[in-house]
């Protein structure tokens, strides 16, 4: 971990979305000492922030003081994409020429180059791929991160102050992994691991009624469909935002099944040994990471 | 749980197969005082099971003492169906005119009517609903039953007698939940929560290369691949011999993900939106159980 006298030149930050994550994010670096103002929409999460001790001070998003959002060098958007475009659309100009503004959205392609075309300053994608259940400032827990990656998804605008920066936060959050990928080879990987497999929860749950069957469930059934219980606001926002990688992510997936339900219906032992024989040597490699 | 004493008139039984499951029976009922004895394909495991304590004696298959199988009047199956249906064929003679029989299989349909008319005794079905990643009766554990569930699966052929010794058994051995099921909807049951989802778990791993991505797999992505390490000959066979219900349960699925597939891509958000808000609805009720 950086010590904090390295981190005396980020000491002051905002964070601009108080939800889960963005109220996380003032959780755990208010505790590392860092001195955090915060903007929100509602001005319920900016009182629960202030009498947390989260942040310093904050204010809603129609009551901006002026010259407030110049005074940073450095930026934490905690919105979902869109809401993020739309404020920097409205508030670009207020912004420090210098400013530093990375994100926590779990997707990136979608926005990537318009926001850095936006703004004067420098745009540093970064994903913190955490959850939680449930939602809202009140559930902020930065000890999620501890068991999570933090991804850093620079283009070849960004430069190494802007990444140091990002670096820094997923640092002093102490996350378990820090990575570098692309924005393209993020949100591939997104789509895959992660937007597939809410796909295929969500499926199992409505292709049929199951609560006849509800007793009867063991580990499996439930540890596919746990992810089940989903933010539909969140989630089909960036499903969309998403779209072309998922659907072929999905494509292969459902190419795939399609490919074991013929040879289930033939009876083609070889095929349906295959698949498992090399789904088994697959994911035996998951269980020494 | 039934009082030993209750349980005297069950006191010899007979374990034929001493697998994972088999041989977790033999331990677990040894340790509450049962008098068993093994019928095995190898000699190496009815060694094990003697040095452990597990059972007073047992043979091959190849060297059954004559009047031996006539002497049980209870005896539990610990094979595959196949193998089963072959070992019962091939020593149906042999057997007590009253003994009962049970056994471990995970699909029921594909030989109950040809083993209750095989047999001049009673056959009472029963699935323990557990297992393990690895295999052999070096693997026994009846401790993997506690948080399992026991399905006794009668037909109108069978007794309170036959069900009563099935129950006692699952008593015996601490399953967590007992409870009745035709062989229909059992068989319909696990292919939709079991089978399926092995299915799933399978396509997953081997739709795509994933190996790039081992090291940002967070906990979905380890949930919903962790039965994707498969034991090929007991899953191969146990789908194939219950293929009209896994196929109709892989048909649901598919068509499912297929709409869910055809709403992104239309991006119909209020499709998206309410399967999602009906898979949250449904799997909230699997908490609470």
């Amino acid at each position: 971990m950086i010590k904090m006298e390295n981190n005396k030149k980020y000491s002051k930050i905002l964070i601009i979305g108080l939800g889960l994550i963005g109220g996380s994010y003032a959780q755990g670096l208010s505790k590392k000492g860092f001195n955090l103002y915060a903007l929100n929409r509602s001005q319920k999460a900016i009182d629960y922030a202030i009498n947390n001790n989260y942040i310093i001070d904050g204010f809603t998003f129609d009551n901006i003081p002026n010259g407030f959002l110049s005074s940073f060098d450095y930026i934490i958007m905690g919105l979902y994409p869109k809401a993020m475009m739309d404020f920097l659309n409205l508030h670009k100009d207020e912004l420090n020429k210098n400013v530093i503004i990375t994100d926590v959205c779990g997707v990136k392609q979608v926005f990537i180059n318009d926001v850095q075309n936006l703004i004067d300053g420098e745009f540093i994608g970064a994903h913190p791929m955490a959850g939680r259940e449930v939602s809202g400032i009140e559930n902020a827990d930065y000890h999620i991160f501890k068991d999570a990656n933090y991804i850093i998804t620079p283009t070849e605008k960004n430069t190494e102050k802007g990444i140091n920066f990002t670096r820094m936060i997923g640092e002093e959050l102490e996350f378990r992994h820090i990575a570098i990928l692309s924005p393209q080879k993020h949100d591939e990987m997104i789509a895959y691991l992660s937007q597939l497999t809410h796909c295929i929860a969500v499926t199992l749950m409505t292709s049929r009624n199951s609560e006849q069957f509800i007793n009867y469930t063991g580990d499996s059934f439930r540890d596919l469909t746990r992810i089940a219980k989903i933010n539909e606001n969140m989630w089909c926002e960036l499903f969309l935002e998403n779209k072309k990688d998922l659907l072929s992510q999905m494509d292969l997936f459902i190419k795939e099944i399609l490919k074991l339900r013929e040879a289930i219906e033939k009876e083609d032992q070889e095929t349906i040994k295959n698949m498992m024989k090399l789904s088994t040597e697959r994911r035996k490699k998951f269980d020494n990471k």
